[in-house]
């Protein structure tokens, strides 16, 4: 398996909400941005986000593979019920990009560097 | 030159702010975020940030080069002089990560995808 089809794989579990597979592509001793919230906060953390807004669907506009590294460019149009990134969003249709850096080891998500285009989004609520 | 190489003369090119040599790395009709604002305002905008950004200086974090992408988390710690992508910085020194990707063809920048990482900004001013 390429580590473009380990991330497409892992794109396709977030989207089918599979959180008992996660762990196929994640660490369990992973950190976001910094922070070691291993694959349980990992897990909680996309639960959420998928409570937050219902129809979040993850869509791969460009990616990058340079083993160890992805870095992949995410597109967003959805509609978060209430607040999103301490914005009111309540509802409204928004698109948004995520670009993400991961480092891969040992078949699984070790690292993630993740920043949103929150400019973007106050942009579309101005 | 890989890319790589071709990547750090780019950004050594804009630490030094060595705008006559832009046009090496960045093509005439590049665009950025979508916006289509050629070589000319993106010399500008980068002279505006220098100028709004007095000590500002780009360091490469993480690099993944997959022709024709190049993927880079670049880390800034500086002290923008008034507002910074609206919020209040006033001289304050804050850290913060922009992740970005090139496409790269004919040897120049021809579209760049930009997403800062504001939510980090927000938090260190609160």
């Amino acid at each position: 398996m390429t580590l473009q089809e380990f991330y497409e794989a892992y794109i396709d579990c977030l989207n089918r909400q599979d959180w008992d597979e996660l762990g196929r592509y994640v660490a369990e001793d992973v950190k976001h941005n910094g922070r070691p919230i291993r694959l349980s906060g990992y897990r909680l953390m996309l639960i959420k986000d998928f409570e937050d807004i219902p129809d979040l669907y993850f869509v791969i506009d460009r990616l990058a593979c340079d083993p160890p590294l992805i870095a992949a460019r995410l597109m967003f149009d959805c509609s978060p019920k209430g607040d999103f990134l301490g914005l009111p969003i309540n509802g409204r249709r928004i698109s948004f990009a995520e670009n993400v850096f991961y480092e891969v080891t040992g078949d699984r998500i070790v690292d993630v560097f993740s920043a949103i285009d929150k400019a973007a989004i106050e942009n579309q609520i101005a």
